[in-house]
């Protein structure tokens, strides 16, 4: 399996995540090649993300006027094709934590249980009243590091 | 050809365009059919419709405060394949004008002139600060009967 | 409730339909208007539409060498604003058979039990290696009505 | 600004671009945050990724047997926010040159020609017939590099 510069030991790596959503390939995201087009695994990522935030608990309204998360930085590996009607595994966990930004990870299973895709980014915590990056306190930190 | 219940004599229908936009047909709009997916012509459609709209006059901003519109309902003919890289004319026009609604035809033609795509759908002007459909104007029906 | 060509008596029209997929709307399948873009139904549509094909027997392989459909028009009505996060029973029905096409329905019902959206499309039963329509035959017709 | 891995010195990363394509934002593109949504970046990368092959001369036909390329990875970083209608230039240049993949970065550019985007992602040249990773000949990897 080739390189990856965000994981160091895939198996650990791996074995860290625990939430995930169920993904189910629509045929508008395949494309002539025959697989799914390498747009979609955003698609997915984002789905899984939103659910994952709301599932720690910092963000249950994601129009809220408190804070919100916005996308610094968006990375995919395909390391399998994905076919039409497959059922993945969308996993997502919080691989660091900073003062008003966290890193999270991406992990798409197979069926079969091999890796799919991997995937990671940042998220910017702000506030939507200023429009500025906001510290996430002690307590928001320990929501995204238990989960 | 076969019967569009929307339309009464093509050569005539097809006549009446005159506004259009470029639509250069993406990879990620294809399938694994090969060929463009039946969802994204209503990509085109919105496109064209926007740009269509902005020309009339009816509206210069998505996001007035005084008038807006909204989709009430929306159809396609599937009249020929379409691929990957293939240069589409969009094609828009006013069909009737109602009260506080309007309907509007839609064509693509590819670059040998045959036609690969109709369309048809309703548009209620509508107030966005009450939420309910609005009447249009004279002068506001002279902006779309005359495009 | 607005009159749609397409259905004669509402409350009959809706109790006919039994296949239904779960939907979830996702967050980029919103726009800037804060509710779900228009062209996001027709994924839903789709997605439903060849489940419900597979469900029928029809055609059991999307990739099938025997028989394939196409789709020959596309219409849906927008009676409600549906949001991100929403969950919606979409719903496909046979309205009718032909020699080789048949017409499907479709329906999208909120977690409240209103209809959010109707719709209806013509598919064409087609032969993947000629390229032409192929007649359906009498027990392909029965697979389609009785589901 | 903020420090991007693949970039050493922004300046002088941005000066080496010279290929592009215009992309103009589509209603369908934004979400309900009221910009881009951070998916349709990756359509804007897809679009312009393909050009710059076939401008390249390094693959004429997509469709092609004798070789294709497959995206590995892909990365966007999110510098700016994007709305509706906007214009933007969309730059692809290659970064470097393996035996059998190559690297290319992407940037786009607002009308005002701050930098809304960059990107980074390797592509892999194989045999279509194979599905096997092949070598790039070193007149294929001239064609990348002086391009």
């Amino acid at each position: 399996m080739r390189t990856i510069n965000y994981i160091e030991n895939m198996e650990q790596w791996r074995s860290e995540f625990t939430f995930h959503i169920p993904v189910k390939v629509r045929f508008s995201e395949t494309d002539m090649y025959g697989h799914v087009n390498n747009v979609s695994p955003f698609i997915y990522f984002e789905e899984a993300r939103i659910d994952y935030i709301k599932h720690t608990g910092l963000l249950t309204d994601m129009a809220s006027k408190d804070g919100a998360v916005i996308v610094a930085d968006l990375q995919c590996d395909y390391l399998q094709q994905i076919y039409f009607s497959e059922k993945l595994k969308m996993y997502v966990k919080t691989h660091s934590v900073g003062n008003s930004s966290f890193e999270l990870h991406y992990m798409a299973i197979k069926d079969n249980g091999e890796i799919a895709l991997t995937g990671r980014g940042r998220m910017v915590y702000f506030n939507p009243q200023t429009g500025r990056p906001q510290p996430l306190s002690e307590s928001k930190k320990k929501l995204l590091v238990k989960n």
